[in-house]
């Protein structure tokens, strides 16, 4: 749906639409940039509250800035919607986040003014420096590279590395740290601390200019006074001035704080910055949600709100007439608070992602056992490592894609050391929506090479409380347990703990001629395509094999004795996943079969909703019906064995 | 060999011993500790500056607090010789890094003294912290939780993370930065500019101790003067000097800096420091290489100098009566300069591993297109991503297993994106010595699952040289090339460039029966291998596969029409591996054959010399021709497909 434009926004296609404005104009082209968001995504969903609070420095940046030449690096990205619509994607805008249509974030391929494809955090500033010296290398002095990146994406330790390196190169970077307190939940550790430290009390700014004139009223005290000011102001500026501020500590040059929300004074200052070569940081401070008073006052529920009624701010709900399966993420809230009640060394760790993970149920019932440590997966897997040399159990709940961000760590510090840490995988599979840069499709093939791991997929809700109740219940190990984005499939899902033995897959139906096997929740597209199947006299047998690591041997064989014509369904990569897994076992065990393996193709799969991607992909009830049929009834034509 | 021990060292097994001396003892102990590591070290080799710079400090450690209760977590831990000698290992030191003696590194399961094992940078203050937030729980007040850390590490981002987070928890963690100026190579970055100017200066504590005095004296002056000092007092207490150092900036107590050669001075201050809650950093400047003139001369070349002569320096070379054939370090070295010379898009980055990669050849040829980013392998990509995205070709060089640091950046920040970074995996396969935490066992596993990529390994240096120029002829997106620790096989290895065409492999030998499938410089084993099996009349024929990614399917496909017997041969993990990706291609084709995979197992694999753990994993000459004979020879028993 079309949705209305205002009156100036109307006339800008590109940046350069904008630059051709008055200043005095911004001020109501950001009013109608901010209303134009609140329109589409109040109809169509997606991010909300990050964009609302850059409207302002969006605008300005493309006033002040000459892009695409000039090349502007968003981080993490959901606050650039403002940005797509100044950018020649205004009338595609409504169809952001849907299959073919716009990305939910900057994405290269989509627009030249995507100066780099983000959706994780804390990358921009390594990017944007790669541009400067590039840039500085071909001499193109004048260009300019910005990193825009959130107080909470500047604990990732990776931004720290780049601040590190950018303060020694003389290379034309500016940093704009959007300071909001806000990730998608309020932020959290000593640098937030230490970020409203500068904003709240007499700036340092501010301090370093009054500092002169104070300095001279004493001095007219008399010789003694004077000698002492000067003494005084020598010390400050030569000691504590040049490192009274972290950013300058790593040989930034520091502006602000300056009000976000304020477009002349914005513009007015990246021109300004334009001219001051070297590393640079301006710090803003904006309001997450601005201009929208509700998403102002609860910005983790408006980071996202989903369809919504843009006058009254209620929030649309589907009705549906009887009670509706849980979101895995909230049966894992529920259930770690119910383990850790029977187990105290229970602990839970959440890099930033209390709400996503739900893990803010058991911060709010056991503030002292559960941890969020900032957007720092790399430190959230070491940390459960030094808690579980004491003995206790860290639930370290970290989603699937962003686990590829500590891997080194779950290698080095939790398998090497054989150490029990139960890695929660949220968000495993493809997760719809957020597209390449969030599907959770490696973790199967980047665990399964390690030593050490048990990896175990839930098909339900069931099972996934029944894993989380094993991987307590003696010293497993490191224990992976994955799980999808979104609702399960059992309303009734709050039942007994039952322990699953590691290893241990089970049977579900008997078949003849093909057996699946799958591994997790999709495991359920493949009841829906048997029940299609025995209507068509076709009846496979179906095994849920949920361990990955250490497959179930035992059964395997029984498969292979029996079967000769194997499908393998997973929501994950194939090379090196699932099925790959099972034919190393057929390998090693001199077994020959047809063994079919469904999953993830070896490419890039773009956004889309879950069940459109798991069709495209043909691992949906559709496509394993598809495979089935192809399977029992071609003649097999493949080498024999000499 | 025993090493004489000096005679208080010779009566310290365990740390309790060291506790019983008096304090006018330590300098001894520590002459004595130095002179041991010395004696040690000449004749059986292993890491040597890094353990000289902190004796003291270990010796300090020991006597202060109550180890093992008390908990001591080594970051990186080549520096952790004295702390092992001290520790109830003195009498096996001369195992260290040998095959079944003692590791290089703390190790859990060598010691209840090592707190936590490591060998990769920057784990340390997470891991100490989780044991400091578990102690708290269990109301542990006295436990005191030590992290040593130099300032390189500091520079790796998940040591900035876990400050963040540390800040802001209450638990007793002392973080103790060992500032040396030093990684492997002479750090880089604005923190180590910045604590220069921290211990060159005058000292912020100095300063925060004379300003009282100062604003008194001012004071005095009338009461204007003390009115206006009464204000300078307060600005600079309340806004800049909690601001003033960038530790206290993250809520850490700062103390320091004090001179890390001063053993007694040292001992004090932390059993001071015992007594203070809460998290607080000291700074503690040291010399590497401290008490061995040469090695403070010339820390790069005495970090790990080898065996030498400890009188007179020199270090021991193996006279050989041909030429040898050069380090895959060096012909990557020297590669890089000589293509970059024709080539003015190309650039060099490393993050801090200089000499250890041969990027220093560039860096010094070049000193505007090679980059040391700093022990910061996730910066070090996605500054390359950056790069790539100017028309820049980064070669990028980081060692295997330190690749696993920055997996999220390869996945997300340039494969999602397609961008041409030529990864270098130094130190590919089982390295020797260092062992698990340094073997690059995991790389074709984790890179072969992400789309995009080509995954490249030479089989000898002029195939490294041939990878390096094909991976920037054109724009070939990300393209890893994989090679070993240590010498190559071709003497004569600087010849002509010629491009290998990507996803082609090559046949080596012809034969009959089985054929060898191998990766890379392992390749080499087989080559053996098969000279001595055709002295007993079996003719395997050999597959250079060349390109794990994409993989030479026509090439396959001429081995699996002929062949019914394949064994695969990797330098790498077997789970999701080089021998998966050819049983991959064999389901998805439906051929049927015997395949064999010969790689490391899916278990950990210790330290001792790459030969012996490759006769260890059986795929050195030996078990690849075990393999071939039994394979040769038995009767098939497999299932036939139905």
């Amino acid at each position: 749906m079309q949705i209305e434009t205002g009156a100036l926004l109307k006339n800008i296609l590109y940046p350069s639409d904008l630059r051709n404005l008055a200043e005095s104009d911004l001020e109501e082209v950001c009013k109608e940039l901010r209303q134009f968001i609140i329109d589409v995504v109040s109809v169509h969903g997606g991010h909300f509250a990050a964009s609302l609070g850059v409207v302002e420095l969006t605008v300005a940046l493309h006033y002040a800035l000459n892009t695409p030449y000039d090349q502007i690096v968003f981080d993490v990205g959901h606050q650039a919607y403002g940005h797509k619509i100044l950018t020649g994607r205004r009338d595609q805008f409504h169809t952001n986040r849907l299959l073919g249509g716009l990305s939910g974030f900057p994405k290269r391929s989509e627009s030249e003014y995507d100066a780099f494809g983000v959706g994780h955090s804390s990358t921009s500033i390594s990017a944007a420096l790669g541009m400067a010296v590039a840039s500085a290398y071909k001499g193109e002095t004048d260009r300019q590279h910005v990193a825009i990146i959130g107080d909470g994406a500047l604990t990732g330790g990776m931004a720290f590395e780049a601040l590190n390196h950018a303060g020694i190169e003389k290379s034309n970077l500016l940093v704009i740290l959007n300071d909001n307190c806000m990730s998608i939940d309020p932020n959290v550790g000593a640098l937030k601390e230490y970020l409203t430290s500068i904003t709240t009390s007499k700036s340092y700014n501010k301090f370093r200019d009054e500092l002169v004139s104070v300095l001279a009223k004493i001095s007219k005290n008399g010789p003694n006074a004077y000698g002492w000011a000067k003494k005084l102001e020598q010390s400050i500026k030569g000691t504590l001035l040049k490192n009274a501020n972290l950013f300058e500590s790593l040989n930034f040059r520091y502006f602000g704080p300056v009000d976000g929300h304020d477009v002349n004074k914005l513009a007015k200052t990246l021109e300004d910055l334009k001219h001051i070569n070297g590393p640079k940081l301006l710090h803003v401070v904006t309001v997450k949600g601005k201009g929208y008073a509700l998403a102002e006052k609860d910005q983790t529920k408006w980071h996202a709100p989903g369809l919504f009624d843009k006058i009254t701010g209620e929030i649309k709900k589907t009705v549906y007439d009887k009670p509706q399966p849980p979101k895995y993420q909230d049966v894992f809230g529920h259930t770690l608070v119910e383990l850790a009640e029977s187990n105290p060394q229970i602990m839970g760790i959440t890099p930033a992602m209390p709400s996503g993970s739900s893990m803010n149920i058991m911060m709010k019932a056991m503030p002292d056992r559960a941890f969020d440590v900032g957007i720092a997966e790399q430190h959230a897997v070491t940390f459960s490592a030094g808690l579980a040399t004491q003995g206790i159990v860290p639930f370290c709940n970290i989603y699937s894609s962003f686990m590829q961000r500590a891997y080194d760590q779950v290698i080095h510090d939790v398998a090497l050391q054989n150490l029990n840490v139960v890695f929660c995988l949220d968000r495993a599979g493809l997760v719809g929506a957020d597209g390449p840069t969030h599907h959770g499709a490696y973790d199967i093939a980047f665990m399964r090479c390690i030593p050490n791991m048990t990896i175990a997929a839930p098909m339900n809700e069931e099972e996934l409380r029944n894993m989380m109740y094993t991987a307590q219940l003696e010293n497993m190990g490191p224990f992976v347990i994955r799980y999808p984005r979104g609702n399960g499939v059992m309303p009734d899902w709050k039942r007994q703990f039952k322990a699953l033995p590691v290893g241990k897959g089970r049977k579900l139906v008997d078949g003849e001629e093909v057996a699946i096997l799958s591994i997790g929740h999709i495991g359920n597209e493949v009841s829906k395509a048997i029940v299609n199947l025995n209507t068509e006299a076709i009846y496979p047998a179906h095994y849920d094999i949920r361990y990955v690591k250490p497959i179930d041997e035992d059964l395997l064989h029984e498969v292979f004795k029996k079967f000769s014509k194997i499908i393998t369904v997973e929501d994950g990569v194939l090379p090196g996943g699932f099925g790959s897994a099972v034919i190393e076992f057929m390998a090693n065990n001199n077994y020959s079969a047809q063994v079919v393996r469904l999953g993830i193709p070896d490419e890039i799969v773009e956004h889309g909703e879950q069940a459109e991607l798991w069709s495209i992909c043909n691992y949906d009830a559709q496509g394993i019906q598809d495979a089935c049929k192809k399977l029992a009834t071609i003649q097999t034509t493949h080498n024999q064995v000499g």
